[in-house]
């Protein structure tokens, strides 16, 4: 074999495979897969075959295993076979076909690498990098998704990123590298890509015969864009901490960032906070920019799908769960319940900081919810029930605060409030209290 | 008229163009400019109409002035009709009939525009831009090119890029909007524009109904980026200044710049320059960075195309036009000649900084050019000749002042470089000099 047979991806396999590491490769059956087997073997890499059955296929799926493991045992290929019910999976989460399939398949080569400390190693070319950009670009996207695939992501390398399909198909050609053809058209973003590859990309040449070159490149010049507004991004982030049962940063901090990075910085606040990023979009991202910029000392809010908060006080900028979104819980004695910022234990006696409460009576239950601002406590000594939110306002408590304080509620009703009080009614008869739950920030 | 009928046009005239100032529309008679015209006067602007007969499409090109300059007469819209030879323009400038076209159509408007005090209006809207986006993508392309066309891009406002065509098209059937078909397929531009509408663009549809609206959508978003890199590049520049007869910028200020805006102060010391950016592309860009970071003192040069040199020296990154290509030229009586850094002008007799020569002999004229570095110089009180290379290590003179050293060449003889000294053989003789060069800085 000449040496400058595929001169892009014997580049991106001296940089990021290492040849004393095996290597796991991801192989369909399909003729770029195939050829990625072949070629990381006769480039001397110690390589294995993972295939991965997604039992969408019937016959064909089988089909195509076969084929995988019969040439890898005639080659002397260590192959392992892996399958799941991606149908059932998808059921099961609520995901598509397609991101089900994914799931349980990068589980599998994830999996099968570690068992054999592998690196993973996969078979997408620059037609199909071209393919993902446009795909992106038609359904919606931003930078990052205009930057395409990546020759390393975390764990997976794609040494073919740099070659054309046809590049591949004359190499296989030339090797008489066999392959199956895959007619799946089950999943919707199979068939996008297919009427991509058939419809679009040839009329796309058509203009330019080096188009999928030419997105690529793109995408690959955007991606050093990109990677350097994330570095500014951590950068940033890594000032930031945990508070208020959420995650936390300086206002400075956000402000100091140039305003084409804020927006990464919220995103993420929000994986930080374990948010879907897809839940957040440009209009968002913008708005929460826009509060942030806004000066004053004023408190200021935001919503976020998935019942999170951005609360902009006290020179933070603060991304949490909102305190809507705690649930009203049960405490069962002795286990010890995280809610919020808190974790709360039912005992039989005081052990620490907490609440007192008196012993409930048959059938009372103890439960934990969000304090209702309108809800009124009779406190020991006062004059009159006064509602929540007005003691609250006499006890100095933010709005911050006050969402997070954990109020108990017995038998249905409200008993008392971490940090207001308990309302006489529930107080402990005597000196010893029968009923404690004990209170500690998390 | 429904006030919301293309809202995000009123949206842009509200943001761009002012109502206090007349506004000059470019119609070509299409759908789009016809609507534009119609929907500017609606909204109450003083609108005129500028139309430029291209001559490229013979009757087709009368009709349509004819019709445009009929229906303002019906409407009492001012009309100024213009026409330029697009063919002889490209080919007495070497640019393509699209460039030459451009050229000429927007001089035309913009002298328009200025006789009227007006503000000038196009008609691109948001599938127009969607299709510049790919058209850029497919022939190869960076950020700049993603963002696409802007609302405001200098003079220029374009009120409908916020509209799809549909839009525009209901738009004109509702209000009875005249307009005729161009033909044109005479500049290739316009041929893969009207292949990507009518071949492409409907198959992104199938992909997603909204594609245009989404890529539209992505080329505002990354307008935002670019807009934000593009300050940061000129607040570096602002530090730039002239400096060894080119532009000089700190290379601390160069290096403090983040790494995704180094390319782009460099198309702007380019701009500064007079070079063409379109003949700096993205390799050339990272090997100039590259060459920045690199550390140590010694001088570091990249040559750029159109004879440019980046010089990275002495803690500065200058941009200048090449010595090599600092022309061989002749000196006239009395007539100052720019040449590099400097003027030089042949006097009768010393006037200020310059160089002394013996009277040029018949026939033979000075010049000044480049100095040889092979060549000799016999200097007064010097044991023997020695090479200029040889002169300028002894000066300590830099590379870089070394190649801006004016060369005086007498009868196509080296007589003389400007601060190394004059050969014996072209001193004047007696005291007062018969000719006399004044060099003097520019």
């Amino acid at each position: 074999m000449k040496r400058t047979e595929l001169p892009r991806a014997e580049a991106l396999c001296a940089r990021y495979l290492d040849k004393k590491q095996p290597v796991l490769a991801a192989v369909s059956g399909g003729a770029d897969s195939m050829c990625l087997l072949y070629f990381l073997r006769e480039q001397g890499y110690d390589v294995s075959c993972a295939h991965f059955n997604h039992q969408l296929r019937g016959a064909e799926a089988a089909r195509d295993e076969n084929f995988v493991r019969a040439w890898c045992e005639k080659e002397g290929i260590p192959f392992y076979p892996g399958t799941g019910d991606v149908r059932a999976h998808a059921r099961a989460t609520g995901k598509t076909e397609e991101e089900a399939g994914r799931d349980l398949r990068y589980a599998f080569l994830r999996e099968t690498a570690q068992m054999l400390g592998a690196q993973i190693a996969l078979a997408h070319h620059l037609d199909d990098n071209a393919e993902t950009v446009l795909l992106n670009l038609v359904r919606g996207t931003d930078l990052r998704g205009l930057c395409g695939m990546r020759p390393r992501q975390g764990d997976i390398v794609r040494p073919f990123l740099g070659q054309t399909r046809e590049e591949l198909v004359t190499y296989a050609r030339a090797h008489n590298i066999p392959h199956v053809e895959d007619h799946t058209n089950a999943d919707p973003n199979a068939a996008a890509r297919n009427y991509l590859r058939l419809e679009i990309l040839p009329r796309l040449r058509e203009l330019n015969p080096r188009a999928p070159q030419h997105i690529a490149a793109t995408a690959r010049s955007l991606t050093v864009l990109d990677d350097a507004l994330e570095q500014a991004a951590e950068a940033a982030l890594s000032h930031a901490k945990a508070q208020d049962g959420g995650i936390s940063l300086s206002l400075n901090c956000f402000l100091a960032a140039d305003e084409v990075v804020q927006p990464r910085i919220l995103l993420h606040l929000a994986d930080a906070l374990g948010l879907g990023r897809k839940d957040i979009g440009r209009k968002q991202l913008d708005a929460i920019c826009a509060l942030a910029q806004r000066g004053g000392s004023a408190e200021r809010r935001y919503t976020l799908p998935q019942g999170a908060l951005v609360r902009i006080a006290d020179g933070s900028l603060t991304m949490a769960f909102s305190p809507a979104a705690l649930p009203k819980a049960v405490l069962v004695e002795n286990v010890p319940l995280p809610w919020g910022n808190f974790e709360l234990t039912l005992l039989h006696k005081p052990d620490g900081e907490g609440i007192s409460l008196r012993a409930p009576e048959d059938g009372e239950i103890i439960t934990v919810a969000p304090c209702d601002l309108n809800a009124r406590l009779m406190l020991q000594g006062a004059n009159g029930a006064r509602s929540v939110k007005r003691l609250c306002v006499d006890r100095k408590l933010s709005l911050t605060e006050r969402d997070a304080l954990p109020a108990l509620y017995v038998g249905g009703q409200l008993a008392a409030v971490w940090r207001l009080g308990t309302d006489v009614t529930f107080l402990p008869e005597g000196g010893d209290a029968a009923c404690f739950v004990r209170i500690i920030p998390r």
